[in-house]
């Protein structure tokens, strides 16, 4: 069935320098009452930065005419393509030093498009690196180094069209390029969802999630975008490649798991048939508060070894609970959510809130199926989640140095892991600063075997040098974790600033693999280079 | 947590050329009640073959005597380890034609042993075999061409401890030669299981099941081995793999994921800790009766579709209701069991009974949770299940021909599928034979967004040209699988046999890049020549 066509309202018009839509950034007022909060940040908020103040070059390449109309060396349009979203791309544009901007920007219609710009950067030595919604937080989408005769930011942004739904198999074929509202409004009218919501949601594309394996929706299960992957179509240098539609197969390595996760190295995605989904009908939630952080990840795990499968099972420190609004007395708490289009879930939720009593903690009165309170609470919690990237790019704005990161490791290390992080990463953080830095952590994904503790640092900087403090900062985490034997990233990708880290917990075998299977699919090293593999 | 010690248990004898242990097959009697079933068959059994007769040379290559403590030369072991045990290996071997005889077999007691026997295989052009518990149906563990100087089967068996475990993070360190009720056996006393449970359980291992993606114990979510691995250590003969423990990651493509399903021809995997689980304490089952099957697939659908999550849910078509007495009327019947370590699972059931009800089913009395019931059920169908593999070598020696092959599409092309391949196959057998073929399906995993057939074809064979029947049989199975876009295989892997199907399957770039990784991993191309790549 073919599906309807993208909705041609015009869209807001995105920030260039920081997160989301422009005309949702903090205020200068609001600006100053977040600086408030951190001791030591600047009197004033830095000015918003100006594209024309940036010293924007003539590109080093020119495209033959036949791909002309693709490709734009407009400066507002390379300047917005020349980082992702991380708070150090952010604090590099308002610092007036942002990474390398792009030579050009094309925005290919189709695979065929695809293709051609490929073959001729190939030809010319121009590095190509593909760009979603552009929401990296680890440097993915920047080109960094000098071996290459130019750059094309590859926006895949034009092709976002679900093009066929298969209802009886739940399924939809969708361009890579739809941002998260845009292939959600396509697929609404036929009753489903892909109820695949990361933070980046309205700012981040359906192949930027494929190429970084992002994590969603689901705090259990089924975490990761991996999971609703049917088949994919990848233009590469080599030559397209196209897996077969099919619910599971057992044919060899899977072809799909390669390119999930290569971040653009080995070639770009153009189109996937993902698996969706009715729409719940049944949903119900609750918090309970903790008086004591380890019993709550006792609890965390006794719920996450039933098989109950909560939709949503996010626990948040003290200080995440206290900023969030979720407690104001020191409690932990944990956040539950069950949801289902096919059976009710009051049993599953109570169930699990047993399991949460039984380890101390307190309160927990249900609200749903359906009801409205769940609803407002759930409502609460995404704007406020949603409005997070915006304060910190306000807080940036103040001098101050954010960082988020986050990681997973097995439930054995969980509880030494978080102390370490926050002990040995608020100390670097002091150390580079001389102030008192915040660490809050929470969970947003929880497994049988172990849990993803999401960590968010906030410290004034030293005004001018915030890109060395956040480089401290990250340095800090990194051994920390690398420590702990816990992963550099569980859902926000390698791209260029985890990468030292990355090769130090990659088995050398997987390596050598990887770097001959990108030799064979791009043999002239122009695919988004630095990540993953030189 | 060390793991207690293997059982010292001397093991029942194995049968060099068929099923599993010699003293379980069919006698003469019981081949003749079983040809009986198939006109055409022969007037009296074929007799057992004997290792005596067959013409076992010379080995073509000798290890040093720093090797030589691992590797054997002895005929017996040498014809055990030719072949695996599909049709085409069992009628081979009764006929006096096996494949070619391995020169030696080794058996290394750790990852050190691998490692030199590699280097040495490597050193002398010797083919490394990789073999586990030897049941591949797919020509997975025989050698077949004639490029390297000497053949050695490599038997893991000796390496089937369980070496640690984890009980807070419900994880346990497995050596891969370890065979299903072996490390069961270890698991057990702390009260933990895999509860992976392939039809060839007491014949084959956990190394084998990672590097064959195998199906296992569940219906539904976690189908195969791949979602129970936590981390894998790898013996290439360019080094060592060892990916971490950890429960999830986002970092790069999944390193693990590339040598699941390699099938032996990137690396041997000698360890892996593996994701288990607390023994499920609530169980209820129930079977339901359809008169249409194409109403049974509606039923199954909608049960796979909603998040029930049954641990089974195996649809039989008339003809295997009717072999496996479910049922004697010409009905389709449906099993269905749920299972839980956390909670009552009748309310699960009963929602998908109403589910199968809806689509026309009758019957359906649950029994469980625990009930004496399900639990005979259960056994009953079990026994049969693990009886049929001798049943089939029963009828090999009455001169019958016996595929089974099994496959995944999605929902929308299942129908059509099973229509197609029991008119097509069961034609390519009738104009191979002249004899009429019985050609059954059920229904082994489902998905929302497809399923897994499975099939049996049976029918008298051309005495003596039963391996060209097998392989008319075959191709039409193959071709009528990809003409429906379905894959050449869901859980037996692709092996020899396999392999042209799979070659017009895979994308032709991710062909390459597997190709390149083997050459980059396998430089000397002595790791199970001829499964996936060349």
């Amino acid at each position: 069935m073919p599906a309807t066509a993208t909705d041609p309202r015009p869209s807001r018009p995105r920030s260039w320098w920081g997160w989301g839509h422009a005309d949702a950034h903090p205020d200068d007022a609001e600006c100053l009452a977040l600086g408030a909060l951190l001791p030591g940040t600047l009197s004033r908020p830095l000015p918003l930065p100006r594209v024309a103040d940036l010293s924007i070059g003539r590109p080093g390449a020119k495209p033959p005419s036949s791909l002309a109309h693709l490709v734009t060396a407009d400066p507002e349009e390379r300047a917005a393509h020349a980082m992702g979203k991380a708070y150090r791309d952010v604090i590099r544009a308002l610092r007036g030093r942002p990474g390398r901007i792009p030579d050009l920007v094309a925005r290919p219609a189709g695979d065929q498009d695809v293709a051609d710009l490929l073959d001729w950067a190939g030809e010319h030595a121009v590095a190509v690196v593909p760009f979603g919604g552009g929401s990296s937080v680890v440097g993915g989408v920047e080109y960094r180094g000098d071996t290459h005769r130019a750059v094309l930011s590859l926006d895949l942004t034009a092709m976002d069209r679900v093009l066929e739904i298969d209802v009886t198999g739940r399924s939809a074929l969708i361009q890579a390029g739809a941002l998260g509202p845009v292939l959600e409004r396509q697929l609404r009218p036929h009753g489903l969802t892909l109820r695949h919501f990361p933070q980046s949601f309205e700012f981040s594309t359906l192949g930027g999630w494929l190429a970084t394996r992002a994590g969603g929706h689901y705090a259990t299960v089924r975490t990761h975008i991996d999971d609703f992957v049917q088949s994919l179509r990848v233009v590469t240098p080599a030559g397209t490649s196209a897996s077969w539609r099919l619910p599971a197969s057992g044919a060899g390595p899977s072809p799909d798991r390669l390119f999930l996760g290569s971040e653009g190295s080995l070639g770009v995605i153009t189109e996937a048939w993902m698996r969706v989904q009715e729409r719940p009908r049944h949903k119900a939630s609750a918090s309970v508060a903790f008086a004591d952080f380890r019993r709550a990840l006792e609890a965390v795990r006794a719920i996450a070894q039933s098989d109950l499968a909560p939709a949503n099972c996010r626990l948040l420190d003290p200080g995440e609970a206290l900023l969030s609004g979720a407690s104001h007395d020191g409690s932990s708490v944990l956040v539950l959510g069950f949801e289902s289009a096919t059976a009710r879930v009051a049993d599953r939720l109570e169930t699990a809130l047993d399991l949460a009593r039984a380890h101390g903690g307190r309160g927990g009165a249900p609200t749903g199926d359906r009801g409205a309170g769940a609803d407002a609470a759930v409502g609460a919690w995404r704007s406020a989640f949603l409005r997070m990237p915006y304060l910190r790019d306000g807080l940036a704005r103040m001098g101050a140095v954010v960082d988020t990161f986050e990681t997973a490791a097995t439930w054995d290390r969980v509880p030494a892991l978080i102390d370490a992080v926050r002990a040995e990463v608020g100390a670097a953080a002091r150390k580079a600063t001389g102030h008192e830095a915040t660490v809050n952590c929470r969970l947003t994904h929880v497994y049988p075997d172990g849990a993803a503790p999401y960590f968010t640092v906030a410290v004034a900087g030293r005004p001018g040098d915030e890109v060395q403090v956040w480089d401290d900062i990250k340095a800090a985490a990194t051994d920390v974790l690398h420590r702990h034997r816990a992963t550099i990233t569980h859902h926000h990708a390698v791209g260029r600033d985890h990468r030292p880290a990355y090769d130090r917990q990659r088995p050398e075998p997987f390596a050598l693999a990887l770097r001959a299977a990108k030799n064979s699919l791009d043999p002239h090293h122009i695919l988004n280079p630095g990540v993953l593999v030189d």
